[in-house]
């Protein structure tokens, strides 16, 4: 039986680390680093070690960053009495292309799952009481997963800050497009509870 | 608009290079390879590395390998008679997984395609008769996809060898576990011109 040649295995069972791939994925993926130009394959291996020694985390809100603060923080335009809480680094990309939101960020690192052993000093918890009483935040906003986690998280947030502060959170109900059909019941109750009269509307 | 920082940008831009990889998934290999345990980031760029560094064509049949021929073309227990040709290294270790084949290879490293201006100097088409030639090869196996692009290449290969030594081709049929059904005409026609006798199985 004749199998690759080890450094071309090696190559194979890296890729086969990464999520979401699988081994035929990672046999493609290897003979396309070693087939394409080896520019390319290159340019891949200097980004993962460049993005391993560069980037790192703002000693603000805990966004990726090159600098000691990361962009959204050192914006001086940006309204510094709000802080939207998200999990992770990535959900602010997400926010901020909706263009809505023009407030500090603050990212956790993980919803409280007790079962799993992740309780409130396990995620950035401290360091946002903290930041909400240096800043004089006035209002944050908890834009979590609408999950069991995420609610559970919510709510922890919401009796640690609730007395300082006016907590809101992002309004759950149909997607746009969303088809009445196709929406299952607790999505439709909490759209039902949640109803806003039509010139409410914005 | 805050977007990820450079070196994180550059990053999900190398990834998405790659094929079959879109801006989503590249985004969440990123994010990955940021915040797993450094080794493994690392073992990755190293392997890319690694594999453009030492893995170079064998000599003798373009296999790939880390020496000056392959472990295939070295294996003296092989009968070094029989050739099977095939277009890339990958589908050496495919046949060979079916533990059927005891001979050599030749990798054309291509298919023949007039209108992309492939024409027969462009794959190991001279290789490939110089071979037959030098090392008295009693049976070329074409192992070629059965497009037209294979089959037009399997014609052109028989017409420059057939006249020195016996060429076949892979069978053509129903695969293993195929319903007649879900079988298209062509591979069904084929399928009843090569039928073989019950008792000529193996």
């Amino acid at each position: 039986m004749a199998d690759y040649p080890e450094a071309l295995e090696e190559l194979v069972e890296s890729l086969q680390q990464l999520p979401t791939i699988g081994p035929k994925s990672a046999v493609r993926l290897a003979f396309w680093l070693l087939e394409s130009p080896e520019g390319k394959a290159i340019r891949l291996a200097e980004a993962i070690r460049g993005a391993r020694l560069h980037i790192r985390t703002c000693s603000r809100c805990f966004n990726y960053c090159q600098a000691e603060v990361c962009a959204i923080c050192s914006d001086k335009r940006r309204n510094p009495k709000t802080l939207c809480v998200v999990v992770q680094p990535k959900d602010i990309v997400t926010l901020e292309k909706t263009r809505e939101y023009r407030g500090g960020y603050h990212v956790l690192g993980g919803l409280l799952s007790p079962l799993d052993g992740i309780g409130p000093e396990k995620v950035r918890i401290r360091e946002l009481v903290e930041r909400v009483d240096r800043e004089l935040i006035e209002e944050v906003i908890l834009a979590l997963d609408t999950t069991v986690g995420g609610e559970a998280t919510s709510l922890y947030l919401f009796r640690q800050l609730g007395p300082k502060v006016t907590v809101t959170r992002l309004a759950q109900g149909l997607p746009a497009g969303g088809n009445l059909d196709y929406t299952d019941e607790v999505t439709l109750g909490r759209a039902l509870r949640g109803r806003r009269r039509l010139d409410d509307m914005n």
